[in-house]
């Protein structure tokens, strides 16, 4: 089980914004998963809740991951920002997928570069 | 309200790194509220799950960041990394403190900086 964390590197955000989108993709997937997919949400929690942060290098490739990963029965949650610091309110940064079965996931984005 | 999350920068970890302990303390944070302290989660939540990103110099004012937090009563979560990737096991990274009122966590995290 992982849950995948997908980031755009053209905002130009520091590590902490970064970091606070991601979290914020991740604690909006646990409520998803508690709501929705439990089963996999406990399979995940039990094996230590891991994750892999990606990068894709803008909204497009975003929403290409997004999609896909909707096309492929996988939880998707996309962040957009509150706008309160560095960039504009609404600017879509980053998104999680899952957390599922790796081999559910590879396929989507297997061919993402880590962070 | 606000959940905070006080990362080392001690470490070396990259910026892929920190932001998958962060997502890993936010997360934490979150089951604990559900467990234990739902209203201040749930108006957190109505908010749009405010957090802020800050830093430290290493393991000893982690700890002691996260002892004044406990001594004020405030929810806490210390993570350690599993030692995965990059750093070794059992290494403590970051912790979360909240998601609680801002008046109760400024006299505790007032003084360190955004990461």
């Amino acid at each position: 089980m992982k849950l995948i964390l997908v980031v755009r590197t053209d905002l130009g955000m520091g590590r902490g914004k970064i970091a606070a989108q991601v979290a914020h993709a991740a604690v909006t997937a646990t409520l998803a998963g508690l709501d929705r997919h439990r089963a996999d949400l406990a399979a995940w929690l039990r094996e230590g809740q891991p994750k892999v942060v990606l990068r894709v290098s803008g909204a497009e490739q975003l929403q290409d991951v997004a999609d896909r990963a909707r096309q492929a029965g996988l939880p998707v949650e996309v962040i957009c920002d509150a706008g309160r610091t560095q960039i504009s309110a609404g600017t879509l940064t980053c998104c999680a997928i899952g957390p599922a079965d790796a081999e559910r996931i590879d396929p989507v984005t297997g061919e993402l570069s880590l962070l």
